[in-house]
C-alpha cells in the first residue's frame, strides 16, 4: 500500500490517564477501509514544542497527518500555534469566512460571541480552514513537504463528521482502486474456546511470513482471528480461502466475522428458528439481557427477563422453591435450573438462560470462591424432563466487571448452542461438575 | 516534577485499529500516582527500524520509557532486536536463567518447550532480563543515555504485575517524598448538567495559567472537572478549597470524586436511609440494573428488577393495564408510571425506576423519533397518590448504544434525587412536557 497515514492526538488528559484515547483507532478504521495505513499513533501535552515537534516527525513518515485536539478557544488549546510553528514559523492571521460562522453559531443560540472564542478564527497564513457543523472549532488543513496535515477538533461528535466530509473524500481521490484492493482485512470471532485451543485448530495458517497473514488476539471469552492478506493474495480466491477454513476449523464456536457480534448470532439462530428467550439474572444483575439486546431488533426474539438479586424475588417472582434456597444456596445447579425454567415458563417461550454465581469483591466461600458461576440454559422442548434445564458451573478469574463479562458472554453462547440443538459444548473455564437438571 | 516518562506501545493490530492500546493509560495512572509524569504515548508497528526510532526519541525526552508488547516468540515480535539496535547495535545473547525459567515454565505443565520459544530468552548484551511470572516473555531493562527502558509484554495480566514489581519501586526510589506532593489531581463527577452550565457555574476557577488549574470533560451524561495543582499549590490548602467549592457550585448533580461510581454513590445514599430499589426496563432491557449493580455490595440496596420488552410481560409482570398499552403505546408516562409502581409494589420497597423508549435505529415515529425515552421514579412513601411516580421525557442523541447508555445513567441519577427527597430537580436532554403522574 503506497499511501501511509499517521495520528497525533493532543491533550494533558489523556498523556496523565484521566481520559482514554478513542480517536486514532477509530481514524486508523476509516483509513484501513479506504485503503490506506496507518503507521503510528502519537499523544502529547499541551506543548506547542511538542505538539509542533510532532507534526514535523509525523509529516516526514506519511503522506497524511491527522491532529486532533487543542483548537478550543482557551489558551492551553495550541494546535493552532503549533501547525504555524511546525509549517515554518508562518503567522496566524484570522480567517473571515471561519469567523463569520463562528459569529453566526452564536447568533442562531441567541447569544453574543464571547471575545475568547475569536482565536478559533485564526489560522497559520497558507492554511486552510474546515468546516465545523457541530461545533465551534473550524479545523486546519495544511501542506508539510510531502505531507497533507489535517487538524481537527477533540469530541468523537465533532471530529468524525469533518473526516468523512473532509479526510475520506481526499483519500478516496488518492487511492486507486487497484490500491485499495491491494490490503485485505478481516476478523473472525469465536466464544468459548481457550485462545491456545484455538490458535492449535489453526496453525496450518498462523506460519510467520505468511500471505494471508493470520494472527489471533483474545478478549474476555472471545477469541479473534486476525487475517490481512496484501497485494496479489488480496484478490486471488487465497483470502476468502484462508477466512472459510479458520470458520469451519472454529464451528461451532465460531459466531461471526468483523462487526458481527456474538448478541446478534444468537438472534440469527432463534430468529431462523421462530423460537424467543428470556432472562433469569442474578450475579449478572441485567447484563445478560443487556448485553443480547444490543442487537439491533431483538425484539423479534427476546420477550424479557427478571433480575433476582435477593433470595425473597428468585421464589416470588421466579417460583425457586424456598426450601431448595435453603438447602442448596442461591449458587446451586439446582437453584440455576429452577430460576431458568420458572422464567421459560411464566413467560411462555421455548428458552431461557439463567446466572447465579459469586461476582465478588466479597461473598466468596472456600467451596464457592469469588468467580463461581452457575448458568443454567432450559429448554422446555426438550422431551426429558430430566434434561429441561442443563447447569454449568464456572469458576472465572478477574475483578466482578470481568466476572460479570466473561458470565454474559458464556451464557449468550449457551442459549445458542442450545437453539442450535448441541447443548452439551464444552466451554471454557467450566469446571467438572455433574451436569445436574432440576430438582 | 522532574522526572518525566513516556510509553511505546508495539502492534499491528493497534496501528491498524483492530484492537485498543489500553497500557498506556494504566502506566499514565500509575506514574502520575508516584509523582512521575507521562508525556507521551506512541504505538508503532511491528517494524524493527520504527521500533528502534520510537525508544531512541523516547529516550531523548524521558528519562523513564516503558515499551510493552513485541515479546512474544514469533518472528514478528521484534522488540528484542529494535532495542539492541537502539542501543547502538548490540548482540543479542542468550540469557541463561531466563532459559531455565521457560523451560520451567512448560516443564511444569507437562509440555516439553517449543524450540521457537527460545527467542525469549535473548536479551541485548548490556541489559538485563525481567521475570514474567505470568506467562512466557521475559522483560528487558537497558539504559540509553540518560534513559532507563523497560521493555515489558502486552497482555495486561503479564505487564501490570510486572510493572509493579520492577518499575514502581523503581520510581519510588527517584522520587523523594517532596516531589510526590509537587503535583496533584482531582477529577470531580456531575450528571445531569449539560457542559457549557456546568463550567458556567465554576467558571472563576478556569482561569488559563491558573494554579490550581480546572478545565472539564464530558462524556455521556456525566460532566467531570479536573483540577491539577504543582509546586505549593498542590498543598497549602488552595487544591482542596477548589475541590470543595467546585463540589458545591454543581451539588446536587455531583455525585463523587476520583473513582467514585455514580453507582456507589446512589447505593451511598439509598443505604444512608435505608431503602431500597427495584427496575422496570424496557429499552435499556437491564442496562439499568446492570449499572447500578457494578457498585459492590449493591446487594445491601438493590433487591432486583423486570425486563419486560414485550407489552404481553409489561402486562402479566408488571400489571401494566392492557387498555393503558393500547391507548397510549408503550412509550408514553403513563406506562413508564404504571412500570414503576408495579414494580416497587411487586418487590415492597420504596423506590423503583422504569426506562421506556425507541432505541433505535427502527421503531421511531414523526411523533416519538428515535431517542424518545421516558424514564419514571416510583416513591411508594409519597404521600400524594397523584405523585407516587413521575415521569419526565428526554430526547437523546446518538446511536442504539448511546440511547440506552444516557437513558441509564440518567435513570440513576434520577432515584439518587428521588431518595434525596428533591425528586423535580431538572436534568440535562429533558424535553418539555407535562410531568404525569400514573393514571
Amino acid at each position: 500500500m503506497s499511501i501511509r497515514a499517521a495520528v497525533l492526538s493532543i491533550g494533558d488528559e489523556l498523556t496523565l490517564g484521566q481520559v482514554a484515547e478513542s480517536n486514532a483507532r477509530w481514524i486508523s478504521q476509516e483509513c484501513l477501509a479506504l485503503g490506506v495505513r496507518v503507521v503510528q499513533h502519537r499523544t502529547v501535552d499541551d506543548d506547542r514544542d511538542e505538539i509542533a515537534r510532532g507534526i514535523v516527525q509525523l509529516a516526514a513518515i506519511a503522506e497524511v497527518l491527522v491532529v486532533t485536539g487543542g483548537l478550543g478557544p482557551t489558551d492551553d488549546d495550541l494546535t493552532r500555534e503549533a501547525l504555524a510553528q511546525a509549517m515554518g514559523s508562518k503567522a496566524l492571521i484570522e480567517d473571515d469566512r471561519a469567523l463569520e460562522m463562528l459569529r453566526a453559531r452564536f447568533e442562531s443560540r441567541g447569544r453574543e460571541m464571547p471575545q475568547m472564542n475569536a482565536r478559533q478564527a485564526l489560522r497559520p497564513t497558507g492554511a486552510q480552514c474546515i468546516d465545523n457543523p457541530n461545533g465551534t472549532a473550524p479545523g486546519l488543513m495544511a501542506r508539510i513537504d510531502q505531507s497533507t496535515v489535517y487538524c481537527l477538533p477533540g469530541p468523537p461528535n465533532e471530529m468524525r463528521p469533518m473526516f468523512h466530509a473532509v479526510i475520506s473524500p481526499a483519500l478516496q481521490a488518492r487511492v486507486d482502486a487497484a490500491e485499495r484492493q491491494s490490503l485485505r482485512t478481516c476478523a473472525i470471532h469465536s466464544c468459548g474456546l481457550a485462545e491456545s485451543v484455538a490458535a492449535e485448530r489453526i496453525r496450518a495458517f498462523m506460519q510467520r511470513d505468511a500471505n494471508p497473514l493470520v494472527g489471533t488476539t483474545a478478549s474476555g471469552a472471545v477469541v479473534t482471528a486476525r487475517i490481512r492478506a496484501s497485494g496479489t493474495a488480496a484478490h486471488d480466491g487465497r483470502f476468502e480461502q484462508v477466512c472459510d477454513e479458520i470458520e469451519r476449523a472454529w464451528s461451532p464456536y465460531c459466531f461471526g466475522r468483523d462487526l458481527t457480534t456474538l448478541a446478534e448470532s444468537l438472534g440469527q439462530v432463534l430468529r431462523d428458528r421462530g423460537e424467543h428467550v428470556v432472562t433469569a439474572e442474578s450475579c449478572t444483575a441485567g447484563g445478560i439481557a443487556q448485553f443480547i439486546t444490543t442487537a439491533a431488533g431483538s425484539s423479534g426474539w427476546f420477550r424479557g427477563g427478571w433480575i433476582t438479586y435477593s433470595n425473597g424475588l428468585k421464589h416470588a417472582m421466579l417460583g425457586v422453591p424456598r426450601e431448595m434456597l435453603h438447602e442448596h444456596g442461591a449458587v446451586s445447579p439446582q437453584v440455576a435450573c429452577s430460576m431458568a425454567v420458572g422464567a421459560a415458563e411464566r413467560a411462555g417461550v421455548r428458552f431461557a438462560v439463567s446466572a447465579t454465581g459469586i461476582a465478588g469483591p466479597d461473598g466468596g466461600t472456600v467451596g464457592k470462591p469469588v468467580g463461581t458461576v452457575w448458568i443454567a440454559v432450559a429448554d422446555l422442548k426438550e422431551r426429558d424432563a430430566a434434561h429441561r434445564a442443563r447447569a454449568r458451573c464456572f469458576r472465572l478469574s478477574g475483578d466482578r466487571e470481568t466476572v460479570r463479562e466473561r458470565s454474559v458472554r458464556i451464557a449468550a453462547q449457551l442459549v445458542r448452542f442450545s437453539a442450535m440443538g448441541n447443548p452439551d459444548i464444552p466451554v471454557l473455564w467450566e469446571v467438572p461438575f455433574a451436569i445436574a437438571g432440576p430438582t
